[in-house]
Parts: structure tokens; C-alpha cells; sequence
């Protein structure tokens, strides 16, 4: 989508306009070594031109054989233009604190780049700890400037408030293909401190708004302002498969249970779900479903959350971006009087503040790559090596929230890998963190139970029939020759994974059963 | 310390006086399979005398071949005559969610009785949400009863609140032992709800008072009174080691640079201190530093931090149990004007509670089992299988606070065990969560840092020298032969701890390193 537009018509604070230059020249400001904070969060609100200028001259530094990277922090995941492009010319010395470009991703997995994988919650507050050095420039991507020059950020918050309060210089990217409709539909806070110095943050509905419609940025800061005119990367809506709507089956039978024991209300609670298909499962069947007066407090909204809200189904819902597919664009920006009276987006520190997680007692549902017997949950590696994305919020909503679920399919690669194993071959959520396990096959609830419990709770509700007896089989013979809290059999416990990488399956293969390996 | 008493003088509220009946009578009361909540934190303030007749009751019941069983949910830790004495009687079901009594342990880790081992910040909040299923008694230990009928607490609250609110019978323990001026240095904050009614914990400062001195209790649920006169465990205080002297050593040389670098205040941030030989050379080594006006914000108050207190080095002390030598308790009673000023015991939910640990920024050190290379961290297990203690309160302020250290000496059992590893057997806190890494050997700060980096910065500062070439061979073969973010050797990555159990040893024996082993 890209629109004819009217240069400087958006820049309202006149004494910018001698500022706005071509990305190519924008970018002859930022020198090598430096750490650039980025907006964007799951492909959404990124700048789109200048990481590209600057892919193309860090490209032309290092065909003069001059050195040249960058550190490039962001809210989470942007697209091919921004982490793939700077991957591809070897730009970026560190990466934080989530991405999901498949270049980017090649190049942690080799060891060309670094690549930090934290909390969303943390990162805010850590760059302004000083835990990841200075940040010298921000590159910031707003759907226009105001007279007093305040900003109104796009269709993510992210960090942009942190980048922008602690970095030396800002480049603003004014993108005029999105709706300046937007405006309202912010909710910067302004009232977070550094210790000891901090007060309660006064959220306790989803739809409270504490903060302010605009950024601010010191006018001082701006070095450079681009204009562009593109879109957010077009964030596909898949509809849920088979499995997907049967793990969705589970959490919402689940849910209609507790609210019966009375441990729920008619309305549950906040939900967060995580992107995707199983996401997008539950949220197709809690539209279909018997709760009214639904909210959520989550990082992302997709497209089966707008159509949550058009139904009526959801009243609220609390966000960090927008991750919309061009359909789901064309419908926000379509009626955007509606949607902005339901919509909040926020700065991710406050979207994923453990505190307001607790307290508004967010239901929290995160996919997995694999659990194990006890619980234990990855979120992030394949056979313990290879990162696929990052961790993202879903520590800190499945830590801090009422409840929290981790779903998957019970296996995948045609069955050859086994989405419940003896031990994970990575931990990003610990037994003392994950309550409800759920697969296509059915649900785990292992709240108050102890590790024993877990397991035989694990096996027999989610594990695939195909891997049931091996797994019961490892219990057991860990309990009997190992014993313990956790019965484990230290040589056999990465057996599968190790197995995976050397023929391909997790199952043993049919000789080897035979023989009684 | 036991003292001749006028019975009933405690017991205040006067239509009380029927209740009052033997320890023996009190427990015919208390039937098979239900769930009690008995007060207690890291040996203070646990019932003395009910938990004893009960054991003698399941003891005589089961030489009758009559089952019983109770499930027992504390506070934390408690003593040989609460978790000891039941499960040296096979008269534990479930029990949560922290122990460390020897009995207890040998019982679960031969499957004998299940544990639950959950953050002390979500067991009030879990119990509240019947996430454990229904409370049925309370058993609780204060020092006097009042006229209304409100309860003085003892020397500890941990989860008292909780534990009357939701139980539908209250057994209470007056005991005479303990000095009644206790009154007044309690906060039971009343201000809790579930969500969605859930409003901000209005603390902002460790010296915040923000509840009631006295636990309230509707006269209709207490079913008995018994009175006791015994002290609580004796915490004995040990003199730091070489090793633990070291350790203290470089945390605060660390402290101090970032208090040169602007990092952190003058007077710190508030300390959280886990218990043990290191903690106490941490709070010696305060003592006698150059820090002024330090607070801390902890679990547990040990016979250093009385010193410190006394010195005038530590001015507030916000904590959930004071856990002290019968010198701390004579220093405390005979000075309880003094230090009634200067300390807060609250409600555990709110000593760990996430919210008031981010706000007020707390700097957390806590003990640990063992890390790995890339800084996960096992808090919990030996070997990966049997529990030693449990995970306490040590996610709660790690996860949330300002900085958070783990310590440990890097090794045990004369060199036969390395406290660093190539892969964690056990995860409690992930790569996520933990900040700096600290053996008598040095320092490894990780913020900012990458899993490779990690490694390196782990290995060369922490892993003891005869386990380095071991550490450096591991990494360095697994990112040429596997590569990956977190690079692995899935065949070899638990087999230091397989070596441990085969041989006795972590290292490789001499005629296996000679082989090329």
C-alpha cells in the first residue's frame, strides 16, 4: 500500500522541516560501534527505510574493507527490512531483545552475531539501569509530529519512550501511509522512575489510561527526520488448523469449568495469548463461545482480536502493537472511531509490567517448542543449540498472571519429534512457573500437584500415543533406579533430542526396540 | 528457654478461656486427609506442641492400621518437631512450599510424600484461588491474644493471614516463651483482594507501614487454644569461611564500582539476603564497609543483620521471620524498644511480593546449587534428581529486582563436585533471570551479555581452576561441533553429573584423560 503524499504536510513543528533529508543521508549520522535503540514490535512499527540505508552502507564500508556494526535494540520482532537486512551485510554486533528473522536467526545460530534474549518487562528498565551500555541513537518511526513537537508514535509503542529518553540523538522516520487516525489510541506513561525513587503504577482495569497520547522528545535530540510511505510488513491471519482448534477446545472447556467452580468470573479474567495459530484458534473460539464482556492485557493485537471486538465479544483490549494483516489494517483504519475506544497501546514495560499482570490477574497463553514430564517448559531452542525466536513477554505474563497455559501440538515433523520429552533440552519457564499443559490431545492441569504427580498428569493427558510408552517407560524406570524429587536418568535424559539430531526421529527405531534399547 | 507462666494471662479475650485444652485434645480435632496451614518461616514461629501430638495421633492410628494423613502448607521451613516429627511418621501427603528438614527430605526424594516447591510470592495468592484445593485448619503460634480477640504474631507471619482467612477452623498456640513486646513490630496488610478488585500494594519505601499489628481471626473459627513455652529452633549463627569471605569480598567491591559508576545510590538499594554462611559474610562485610543507611528488604533476619541494626549501618529492615541464635533473641528482647523501630515483619506475600521488589529496586543474593556455563541456575536438586531444600523466595527477588547476584564456592566435596557445569541438572532460574555469577574464584557480571559470551566470562571468572580446561574444551567443542545460540554437546552435556554418580567424582579420571577421554 503506498499513497501519493503531501511532503512536510504531517511535520507540524515548523522548525523540523530543515531537518528531513533522504534516508541515505540520514544515515552518514550514524557512525560504526554504536548502539542504535529501534521502534517495532512483532513486525509492527518499525522504521522502514533507514535500517535499509544503513544496510547498504555498512555494505559499501565493508567492500572498502572498513569495519563497521552496529548494536541494535527494539521493542521485538520487525521484518526483512530492518533484522534481515542488517543481518544479510553482517552489520549487527548485538541484538536485543527478540527477533524472528530467519536471517538474523542463521547468523546467532553460527556465531556471527550476538544475540540477547530477555524479559520484555526487563528491557526498559534495564537500558535505563545502564545494563547494556549507552545508547547513542534512536530511530523512531511516527505517523506525524505535532505543532509542539510532540510525536504520534504508529502502530506499535514498544520502547520507543526508553529509546528515546536515553539515547544522545533521534531520527524520526514520518511514515504518511498510515492513518494519522491513530492519534488518541496511545497511552504514554510518563510517571516510571528509577529506585528508590518509583510509585505503584496506577493501573487496575485494562482500559485505565495513565499516561499521555504523545511522545516527547527533547527537541535538541533530532538530528534527522526521513519521510516514508509503506506499510507495516503484512501479518498473514492463518486459520487455525485441526489441532490448533482442538488445543483451543481444551483451554475453553477448561475455562468454562473453573468459571462454574466459581474460581473464575463470567467474564474470566484479562487474557494474553501469544501470536499464531493456536492464538488465533482460541480467540475464533471464544468469539464463537458462551463468556461475554471479555478484555485482554497482551502485547499484540491480531486480527481475531478486532474481530473479538467488532462482535462485541471483547470490550477491551491492552496492547503494545498492532499486528494486523492488510485486511485487518483496511478494517481498523475503516473505523477507527470504534476501535480506539477500545484499543489502548501502551509502552511494553507497562504491557508486560509484572506488576499490573499480577494484580488485574492476567490469564496468560503462550505456544512452546517442548515440555517436559515435570513441566518444565522451552520456549526458545531446538535440541538445545539452535534459538528460534526469543522468550518475548511470555515469562513475564505466565509468572505473574492468575493462570497460565503453554499449548503445542503433541508432536510435529510428521511425528518424528515428541512435543513432550523426558527433559527439555533448554528451560525458559521452570516447574515452579508453568500450570496448565495443553496439546491437541487434551489438557494438563498441574496446579498443586508435585513433580511425580506432574508427570503421570503430563503423560497421560497430552503426551501422542506414539511416544506415551516410552515416556512411561523412562518414568518409571527413573523413579525405580534413580529415584528423587524428580526422578531423572542423567545418560537418558537427552536421549531423544540426541537421537532427533542423529537419524532424524525422536523414536526409536524399530531394530533398536527389538534389541530392548 | 522455658519459663513458668500464669496460664491464661496471654489469652486476653476471656470468652476464649473454655478453648483452652491440652495439645493431646486439641489434635482429635484435626481428622485424616485434610489440608492444614500451620504457621512458620525458616524455623520461627511454628507451633510447638500441636504438630507433635499429631504425629503421636497418626503414629497410634497407624499401629491400628487406620490410615491418616494430612497435607501440611507453611509458611517455609520450620523444625524437627513440625516437619520432622510428621514425617517420621509417614503422616505427610503433600506438603508446600519450602522444607529443609532432613526427615522430610529423605521422604520425598524416595517418593514417600509429595512436595510442592512454589515461589513464596504465589502461595497465598494460589491458596486464595483454591488453586490447592480447600484449607481446612489453621495451625498457628502468636504470643498473646488481645481483648478484641485480634492476635499478636509471633516471630514470624509468613502466611498466617492467609491461613486463618481461608480455613474454616483456627487452632491457635499461644506460647510464653517468646517476649510479648513483640506487639507493635508486625504490619498485616488487609488490603489484598482477587482480581478483578485488585488495587496497587502502597509500598514505596521498606519502612512503610501500611496494615495492622494484629492478625484478625472471627471468634467462630477457633476451635482450640493450646498454651506453650518454647522457643523457637535454634538458629545457630556461623562465622564465615575463607571461602564465604571471598565471595562477600567481591560483591562488594562490585557494589562499590557501580556505586562509583552511578549505577547505583550511595546507601545501595535495599539487600535481600538468602541464608547461610555466605549471607553472613555479605552482612560482615557490610558492617564493616563504607556504605551508610542501608535498608534491605529480605525474608529472613539473621544475627548479622541485629549487628548491623545495631551499628547504625542498616537503618530499616522489612522481613517476614526473624530466624535467630538464642544470643539474637536475647539481644532482640533485651533492646526490643531499639529494634521494634527499625524492623517490619510483614506477611510473606508481601516480604516477596513482585510488585514492591521491582518498585523499590531490591539487590538480590542468594545461594545456589550449581550454574552452567550459560548461567541457568539449579537452585534445588542434587544431580538433577533429589531435592535438597526448595526454590523459597529466591525467584521472587532475583526475576524482579534491581540486580541479582547467585553465589556459591566453585567447588564441594573436597573437588569432586564443580559448581559451575556445562549444563545445569535441575533449572530454578534461567539464563533469563540471572545477572552476575559469584564463586570464591571472582566475578561474572552477564548483564548485556550473549549466551557465548557468557561462557567465556563464566568459565574464566568463576569455574574453579581444575575444572577451566574441562569447561573451555566443552564450550569450544560444542560451538565447532554443533554451534548453535546456546551451543551443546546433547550426549556429554549432563555427564558430569552421570561421572558424579558412577565414580564419586566430577573430574575425569587420569587414565581416562590419558585415553583422550
Amino acid at each position: 500500500m503506498s499513497n501519493t503524499f503531501e511532503s512536510l504536510s504531517r511535520i507540524k513543528h515548523k522548525e523540523y522541516h530543515q531537518l528531513v533529508m533522504s534516508a541515505e543521508e540520514a544515515v552518514t549520522k550514524i557512525p560504526s560501534g554504536v548502539n542504535i535503540g529501534m521502534s517495532g514490535f512483532t513486525g509492527s512499527g518499525y522504521p522502514k527505510a533507514i535500517p535499509l540505508a544503513l544496510a547498504d552502507r555498512i555494505n559499501e564500508e565493508h567492500a572498502k574493507g572498513n569495519p563497521f556494526k552496529v548494536s541494535v535494540w527494539t521493542g521485538a520482532s520487525t521484518a526483512p527490512e530492518l533484522d534481515g537486512a542488517l543481518a544479510k551485510v553482517d552489520g549487527l554486533e548485538m541484538r536485543l531483545p527478540y527477533q524472528s528473522d530467519p536471517v538474523c536467526r542463521e547468523k546467532i545460530n553460527t556465531g556471527q552475531m550476538h544475540y540477547m534474549d530477555t524479559h520484555l518487562s526487563h528491557v526498559a528498565q534495564h537500558a535505563w539501569f545502564g545494563f547494556y551500555g549507552k545508547l547513542n541513537i534512536a530511530v523512531i518511526e511516527v505517523v506525524g509530529i505535532n505543532e509542539d513537537g510532540t510525536l504520534i508514535p504508529a502502530c506499535s509503542v514498544g520502547n520507543n519512550k526508553t529509546w528515546i529518553d536515553q539515547a544522545d540523538h533521534v531520527i524520526l522516520e514520518v511514515n504518511y501511509a498510515l492513518s494519522e487516525k491513530l492519534d488518541g489510541m496511545h497511552d504514554i506513561y510518563y510517571g516510571t522512575a528509577l529506585p528508590p525513587h518509583r510509585k505503584p503504577v496506577p493501573i487496575t482495569d485494562v482500559s485505565d489510561r495513565i499516561g499521555q497520547k504523545y511522545l516527547s522528545c527533547p527537541a535538541e535530540k533530532v538530528i534527522a527526520i526521513v519521510e516514508t510511505n509503506a506499510m507495516d510488513r503484512d501479518n498473514n491471519f492463518t486459520e487455525p488448523d485441526e489441532s490448533s482448534k482442538k488445543i483451543a477446545e481444551h483451554i475453553l472447556n477448561f475455562l468454562e469449568k473453573e468459571v462454574n467452580k466459581g474460581v473464575l468470573p463470567e467474564s474470566l479474567l484479562p487474557i494474553q495469548s501469544g501470536v499464531g495459530n493456536i492464538a488465533n484458534a482460541v480467540m475464533a473460539g471464544l468469539n464463537e463461545g458462551k463468556f461475554e464482556n471479555l478484555t485482554s492485557y497482551t502485547e499484540v493485537i491480531q486480527d481475531g482480536m478486532l474481530s473479538m471486538i467488532k462482535s462485541g465479544k471483547l470490550v477491551n483490549v491492552s496492547a503494545t502493537s498492532l499486528s494486523l494483516s492488510r485486511q485487518g489494517f483496511s478494517e481498523l483504519f475503516d473505523n477507527i472511531d470504534f476501535y480506539r475506544e477500545r484499543i489502548i497501546l501502551r509502552t511494553q514495560e507497562i504491557s508486560n509490567h509484572p506488576e499490573v499482570v499480577r494484580r488485574i490477574g492476567v490469564i496468560a497463553i503462550n505456544g512452546m517448542v517442548e515440555a517436559d514430564i515435570y513441566g518444565n517448559v522451552n520456549s526458545t531452542h531446538v535440541m538445545g543449540s539452535n534459538i528460534i525466536n526469543g522468550i518475548g513477554g511470555s515469562g513475564d505474563f505466565a509468572r505473574n498472571g492468575y493462570m497460565c497455559f503453554f499449548v503445542r501440538p503433541s508432536i510435529a515433523k510428521g511425528g518424528d519429534i515428541s512435543g513432550i520429552v523426558p527433559m527439555v533440552s533448554h528451560v525458559d519457564h521452570t516447574e515452579h512457573d508453568s500450570q496448565i499443559i495443553v496439546t491437541e490431545q487434551g489438557l494438563a492441569d498441574l496446579r498443586g500437584l508435585s513433580p511425580r504427580q506432574r508427570a503421570e498428569c503430563i503423560i497421560e493427558n497430552c503426551a501422542h500415543p506414539d511416544y506415551r510408552d516410552e515416556l512411561r517407560s523412562y518414568f518409571e524406570r527413573a523413579c525405580k533406579e534413580n529415584s528423587g524429587h524428580t526422578p531423572h536418568l542423567l545418560n537418558e535424559a537427552l536421549s531423544w533430542h540426541a537421537r532427533f539430531q542423529e537419524s532424524g526421529s525422536m523414536k526409536i527405531a524399530k531394530e533398536d526396540v527389538a534389541k530392548g534399547a
